[in-house]
């Protein structure tokens, strides 16, 4: 697609250009602005309808978009903004640098600059942040006719119609309708008598992800935002609803894989800022292994007398970290889910214990018939009886799988209580715990069995 | 909540209790029956209006719609079938005994009965699967104001009303419209001469994955299903894209944790169930350690005139696991997120050859100062060099981070390159293979400077 575009441009076959162009949608457009050379994105831009290029312009990566609006003529800039939500808009001064963004402002009427500066104040993440202003409102005094007139006159510019807001002469939220319910009413029928009044909205302040969960559990369309006063300050649509739910998940997954989260697609991060992402975790997690480092020097003599003993330590460590991070992943991805809550805390440990049973068992007999079967010569080999050196490692890596059940799923609640995101708690950092856990376990068990 | 209906129930104040209930949203309601004793179940769903009745049907869980459709009369059963769409009866029965899908299937009309099997048929996890038949269609021929009355009279029964579908004679898709351009024009405007004919639509055989990854991109309220001949055979609509992504994050959550998929949220899984889907990879990953423990016994010598060296095993084999986990993460979720392809592959490990270098070098760093200082003593103790063994931890520690980087980063791609889920080459499956590595990295440099 990208090539045959260029093919075009080249050829200077500009009135196929133009319509290929124009029967294309916005997401798939952006990818060929992204590839194109800089020389020709301003060029290749004129040729998209107003709207479409609007439409495109959103779609774009931060880089692109730069170069755009310092090419753009004032004109230009102006129409592109003038098509654009006021979200969006906010979502591209959000990535541009200070000489750009006076650019943008200078270049959007006095009201919808007071209005983006108002959604910029607002908290990161919070529904505030992430709401557009551009709404369908009604009064209840206004029949369905009335009601269609409006939508009519207003509807194009509005991010969604579908979902009408009805509001009082203080501009507070009363009552909600669907353009469905308009249609299935007379013409003549007043909408505060059909109205939905018992309406779901959020804080300006809520924050997004939640606003997220309260969209994917009542399958909304949009929802209202409102400020203290329950004024109607703007809605959140589905479209973004997804895109929330999606970053929050990447950030989840992240967090749980000990990684900073980061803003831009792999591809577009530099080496440098992936680094930056990824070291703090590292470094620190390498540093707590101090503590099992010093948990094996202490047990110096136990091993210089039984070095058999050191060929069982990754195993251990092993299904200990696994086990845990099992329990931890489950118990975090169901708060994040609201499947669990805090008060479900003694339900979760009991039913981890069980598990652990269950799969400490199950570990410790294979392991016990692996190791009788498999590692008998080596253990031989090096002087000691296999049957104790199996019982021993065994007997080890039930006590390190209950405990790394029990560590794992309650770490994630413990963490959240005290307000942190429970995600930080996955794997490795269960790992590191569980680690210094298992290795004391081996070692107090070792001593009961060999006397030292 | 809960309680105030308990009250209600146990005082038979039925009015209160109907006007409570009757105000309420439908998944709120579901947790209340999800939680009410089951001897109060069906008297309290009698109390319900039937479409909210079917609207909560819904949203419980398995077990709750079972025993109401066990305790419905035959009258009640068909009312609330009646009222629920297909795809969601679908859902209901994907989950019922078959005892209990026959009741259903019997108090079905012919017609949709022979939805219900079609959709059935299709393939698990296929767009046919999860879409639903009711959708408004119109005829090119009609007009605007002809449209309007369609839907007036058809849309009360279909899931969406906003996106309306155009096909021909042979019902193959040729356009679509929707209700906000059908307001945005006049009540003459043929349907065919206003309708958008550039129209995406997806197979039936396409992945739920990729038809949501789809909405995603394109900001779809509904996307249209068609069969080989480009038939309309149903659509789906953005609250089940959202359930999609919902359900297919948990699912590499789950997987990169190594865990097989669960269905089920946490509380409502029996602990024999969980163990069932943990099991399998801790039973694997343990035996795969067996290779780790034979190379530890290969170089029992070594360990044996230089136990110092065992101390620094698990923070070795921990930050090489904490490296591979964080690459291969990021790479599993940059592929399903689409953020990189297959081809990307000589691009990604360019940037994770970079970005393991950086980690690598300041992770040595700081270990070989922290070794100076902090484990200078238990290293004399042992009768060894602190300068050498620092030497060779943090030099192991470089390689390490290295190679866990780059088998990070290129097992998700060569997995997903063999058609497997990369999801399930996280940090469990990474750290096995990467613990092999830094022992035997640990062995080779270690022997090189103590001269064995």
């Amino acid at each position: 697609m990208n090539e045959e575009i260029l093919t075009l441009i080249e050829n200077k076959e500009f009135v196929r250009l133009r319509s290929t162009l124009s029967e294309m949608n916005a997401p798939d457009l952006a990818v060929i602005f992204e590839e194109v050379p800089q020389e020709h994105i301003l060029r290749l831009f004129r040729f998209l309808p107003k709207e479409l290029a609007a439409e495109t312009f959103v779609e774009m990566d931060a880089d692109t978009q730069e170069h755009l609006i310092q090419s753009f003529s004032d004109k230009e800039l102006h129409d592109v903004l003038d098509e654009m939500f006021v979200d969006d808009t906010v979502d591209v001064i959000e990535e541009m640098p200070a000489n750009v963004v006076k650019r943008i402002l200078k270049h959007t009427d006095p009201q919808t600059r007071s209005e983006i500066n108002k959604i910029l104040n607002y908290p990161k993440d919070s529904a505030g942040s992430i709401m557009t202003i551009e709404y369908v409102d009604l009064k209840a005094h206004m029949t369905v006719a009335e009601a269609f007139d409006r939508i009519r006159k207003t509807g194009v510019d509005k991010e969604t119609v579908y979902t009408c807001y009805v509001t009082d002469q203080n501009r507070r939220l009363i009552g909600i309708t669907t353009v469905k319910d308009l249609l299935l009413n007379d013409y003549e029928t007043k909408i505060g008598d059909m109205m939905e009044t018992n309406v779901i909205y959020v804080d300006t302040a809520l924050d997004k992800e939640e606003v997220a969960n309260m969209c994917d559990k009542y399958d909304f369309l949009a929802i209202p935002v409102v400020d203290k006063e329950t004024r109607l300050v703007g809605i959140i649509t589905f479209d973004d609803v997804i895109d929330v739910i999606q970053e929050e998940n990447t950030e989840d997954i992240e967090k749980m894989a000990a990684i900073l989260p980061s803003e831009k697609p792999y591809l577009k991060t530099t080496a440098f800022e992936i680094f930056r992402n990824r070291i703090p975790w590292l470094m620190l997690l390498m540093l707590s292994a101090t503590f099992t480092g010093k948990i094996i020097s202490s047990f110096e003599d136990t091993l210089a007398t039984c070095v058999a003993l050191t060929a069982f330590i990754p195993m251990l460590m092993g299904t200990g970290g696994n086990s845990g991070g099992q329990a931890s992943v489950t118990i975090i991805r169901s708060l994040s889910l609201g499947d669990v809550e805090m008060g479900d805390v003694l339900r979760i440990l009991r039913k981890e214990f069980s598990v652990s049973l269950f799969c400490g068992v199950s570990l410790a007999v294979v392991n016990f018939g692996k190791m009788l079967l498999i590692d008998r010569g080596a253990i031989l080999a090096s002087g000691q009886d296999p049957m104790t050196i199996s019982i021993i490692v065994s007997l080890t890596l039930l006590a390190t799988v209950v405990c790394a059940k029990l560590v794992g799923s309650s770490l994630p609640i413990i963490v959240k209580r005290f307000g942190f995101d429970p995600a930080v708690t996955a794997s490795p950092f269960v790992t590191t715990i569980v680690d210094a856990i298992s290795l004391l376990i081996y070692f107090v068990i070792a001593m009961q069995f060999l006397k030292f």
